[in-house]
């Protein structure tokens, strides 16, 4: 702690003073007091970019789901756990120069959530209902007052990786997405590793896969070029 | 993991030579490559109570679903994902003196499980269809041919803790029934302590609320009466 707070005191990197909410993890949305849905995420890829921010200068908000990964040092640290405690942190932490989005965030909640577990009966079977959780992504790309100047949407997908984050891109209104592809034979999901398509207004670029320490790096310093220039 | 080895070592505990099964934490029941159904667990009572009987000398077997909690040194260690996993690994560790079910194990599964990730449409909310899981428990306490002599499980209740214990033991068919109240307001799940009722076929023992490795070492201990006397 001693010494990441030292090495955030010596980077006068190009990101110094700007404020970047990071969004990392999963969510777990809750069924009754002792069971829950979740996203699989590890946090791993959220919390390496919240480091290579904070190690360009950032002054970093990192808004995490209960994520195995240890947290990152040097950056403020706010824990959540379901999809609408996640959209009330971000929106707190706004005004920022730019937001990251890369938590799994649960695509619904449990609507028919229940105070008292629920008991297993001879033969019944529960039925969940569901309703549409908060966009979060879709939500702070569309603010009127207060939009972060660059707004970057992570896409977990199994098939046709390149289309569905080209169309996620333009669905959500953000500026870059960051895809992958979380197929269970690709070892990516909980791995060490990622390999991202870069989704930008310019087109699609493949990084090669790296250490998920790598490509956040490789995405601070493209996020600095761009707020450099923006 | 040189400590711990020494102490098994050096133990020539009551429950030397003893094979005893113990499992842990909770499982995930997979709705597609990306989402599941997890129970809360820490595994942090099934952990201490490894680690307790190990230290009075028994050879255990872990069998542990994807928990927070770090693995237990000194013993064989099997993990597992799903409750069908589970049942499989248990089974496989079988026969056993005795076994201990701690884990927190998804009574259903989703059987509508998608091998893509379901994608969010319009106004399109998810049908999860639901199966019972396998109640390891129930099988094991039933085994006509291989039952361990003593099987204990556990109760995890929000209501009515002491009744659905009582009737808990004589469905399951099992011997004791360690039973917690794992209300929110307890502290009880994701914490360090623990307040359990013992079921035995004798009565109901309230214990005092005390740490999870307190709680272990009773446990243990009352095991190892219970086997030197079978």
């Amino acid at each position: 702690e001693i010494v990441a707070a030292i090495q955030q005191a010596l980077a006068a990197g190009p990101l110094e003073g700007k404020r970047i909410v990071v969004t990392s993890g999963p969510t777990h949305e809750p069924i009754d007091p002792v069971r829950y849905i979740a996203n699989r995420s590890s946090g791993a890829q959220g919390t390496a970019i919240a480091e290579a921010l904070r190690d360009l200068g950032a002054e970093v908000v990192f808004v995490t789901g209960p994520a195995t990964a240890p947290r990152p040092q040097g950056v403020q640290v706010i824990e959540v756990e379901s999809a609408r405690d996640m959209r009330a942190a971000v929106m707190g932490a706004l005004p920022a120069a730019a937001a990251v989005f890369a938590a799994a965030v649960a695509d619904w909640r449990v609507t028919s959530e229940s105070g008292s577990k629920i008991k297993k009966q001879d033969g019944r079977l529960p039925v969940l209902e569901f309703a549409e959780n908060p966009d979060i992504l879709r939500e702070v790309a569309h603010l009127q007052d207060g939009r972060p100047g660059l707004v970057v949407g992570f896409a977990a997908e199994t098939d046709d990786v390149e289309a569905n984050a080209v169309a996620k891109r333009a669905r959500k209104g953000c500026d870059w997405i960051v895809a992958n592809d979380v197929s269970p034979e690709t070892g990516i999901m909980g791995g060490t590793e990622n390999a991202v398509l870069l989704v930008t207004g310019d087109g699609v670029e493949p990084w090669p896969r790296a250490g998920k320490d790598v490509v956040a790096r490789r995405l601070a310093e493209r996020m600095a070029d761009a707020l450099s220039k923006g």
